[in-house]
């Protein structure tokens, strides 16, 4: 009698990554997840991988918790309502307790926004961790880059540079005092997607794009796809604590205009709709903050002193290729 | 005057992987594609990794292929009209030539099947591509792999075992003929995902699966899945010129039931069946084989010889943490 057992890929993958759909009509397990709703769908990827996004050592737990953080961003720039994610790992070796942990991470904020696995891929490599998101969003009112105006604000979730800031600090290109240094590393480990802002701004927000790769360089993708120039006021951006409290203007200017990892909204919207943004802000619990203007222009940004001059951009947006 | 440029990173994912989107509402550039269809979808994913999954010199053009052709796989198990898909794609580094060859492949079979890459990312790491592909089927007919029923037929699309048969020849484990090495080959890195057929056979098989880790370990997942046991004759499984001319029988065999990488479907019918199976087969250009029957029993996978006596499975399907 020969029978054809679970390989331990197999059950590696049914014991942390299986759970019954409730969303879904269908969930892990089959060729194919099954899925169906009427509305659209706003559909995102992004990939983790280990030396290149996070350092090798990096708790689990953060790292489930952030490689689904980064795509519940993506929906959050779109203004989508989180629906499903897919999951695609690559891992040196079967680790029970990473294993674990990693999968509590990520379901603790998949059940926080209410998303759902339906479907991965296990695989032995070097750790590499890719995810796709969707959510649904009415086409009409979605967030998106090629929507801002000559005359619209430009707005800012939150405040940018605090994980790079977090990241110079693990690499001992700065010291922060204690306080700091944990504030910067949880936003730097466990960034907080911005999916309730996102929704409260349809129909209030003209475009919008998450901080990914920069402060400057996701809003030249808005300049870029809306075909206007955005100036940026350097004396209006808003900064943590502890981005005050480093002693090394350089590197916490590079940070804040150019750090990236920050996973907040940079958003444009028409100068009547102030009151309606502040409340946007409010309704979500995250501060808004204007930071400058949408202007005719060539597509670019430009970074402005407080006297309106133009200030050199020493540092445009991360680059996983730069050398 | 200061001006926020592409990044090489930018560039590259725009110059290779940008083309209008023809069926979605908003394809590659924006936080997130936007999507819509009154149908449900069919959901999956796929990571191939160097080293893991192929040799780090394989063709770029047969890989962009492969690449797709196993998440097209997927979809064709489900029944699936392909629809979208997204790629996440690690590099050691940006190379104009290997991108461009790579893109070739993945378009040229995109094309094929109609399906429309709608987003991805493109990072620096070890190399590794994963896809997620959607489409369209309507839940009731879809070809999930647990309707499996005793009495069922059980078939086999095409015939299995050339492309692990291929991998034994390119590592040296057997020596085939030229040609049968091209045949090999061919099938290994250039599979042809059964699309038309997973289509022709909606309303007819009551189960299916693709053969991606091995013949008997997917039928095991249908097997397992179904509540059902899988009788399979050895003498009737379909051998391709190339695997018959093998002299070492022992590899063949392995190859056969367990080589994994084959891109069939194997699925189930109702006897009362058997001629609408072989119109769909007909219908979508590829040769059906019944190779065995469902049975009440423990769920699992037997494997029989000409006379119904149970035969030793050695290799159950590709464990890719298998040490």
């Amino acid at each position: 009698m020969s029978e054809v057992p679970l390989t331990p890929e197999f059950a590696l993958i049914r014991r942390h990554f299986t759970r019954p759909a409730s969303k879904a009509l269908l969930g892990v397990g089959d060729d194919c997840a099954l899925s169906r709703t009427d509305q659209a769908l706003a559909i995102t990827t992004d990939m983790l991988v280990s030396g290149t996004h996070f350092l090798p050592d990096t708790d689990p737990r953060a790292l489930g918790h952030k490689a689904l953080a980064v795509n519940l961003s993506d929906l959050a720039a779109m203004g989508a309502e989180p629906l499903w994610f897919t999951l695609a790992l690559a891992l040196p070796a079967v680790d029970d307790a990473w294993l674990s942990a990693f999968a509590e991470g990520m379901y603790a904020l998949a059940d926080q926004h209410g998303i759902e696995l339906i479907g991965g891929d296990t695989t032995r490599g070097p750790l590499t961790i890719s995810i796709t998101a969707a959510g649904t969003v009415d086409p009409a009112h979605a967030l998106r880059r090629d929507g801002a105006q000559p005359g619209d604000d430009i707005w800012l979730s939150g405040a940018t540079g605090d994980a790079a800031l977090g990241l110079a600090h693990l690499e001992q290109r700065v010291q922060l005092e204690a306080e700091s240094a944990a504030y910067c590393l949880e936003r730097l480990h466990r960034p907080q997607p911005r999916v309730a802002l996102g929704l409260a701004l349809r129909g209030i927000a003209t475009s919008a794009a998450d901080v990914s790769d920069g402060l400057l360089a996701d809003l030249g993708h808005i300049a870029g796809r809306s075909g206007v120039q955005a100036d940026v006021r350097f004396d209006r951006l808003p900064r943590s604590a502890a981005l005050r409290a480093c002693t090394d203007q350089s590197i916490a200017a590079a940070c804040l205009t150019g750090g990236g990892d920050d996973y907040e909204l940079v958003f444009t919207a028409p100068p009547a709709r102030r009151d309606a943004v502040e409340a946007a802000g409010a309704a979500a619990g995250v501060s808004v903050t204007r930071i400058g203007r949408i202007v005719r222009g060539t597509p670019r940004v430009r970074l402005l002193n407080a006297e309106g001059a133009a200030m050199p951009i020493e540092r445009h947006g991360f680059d996983h290729f730069a050398s």
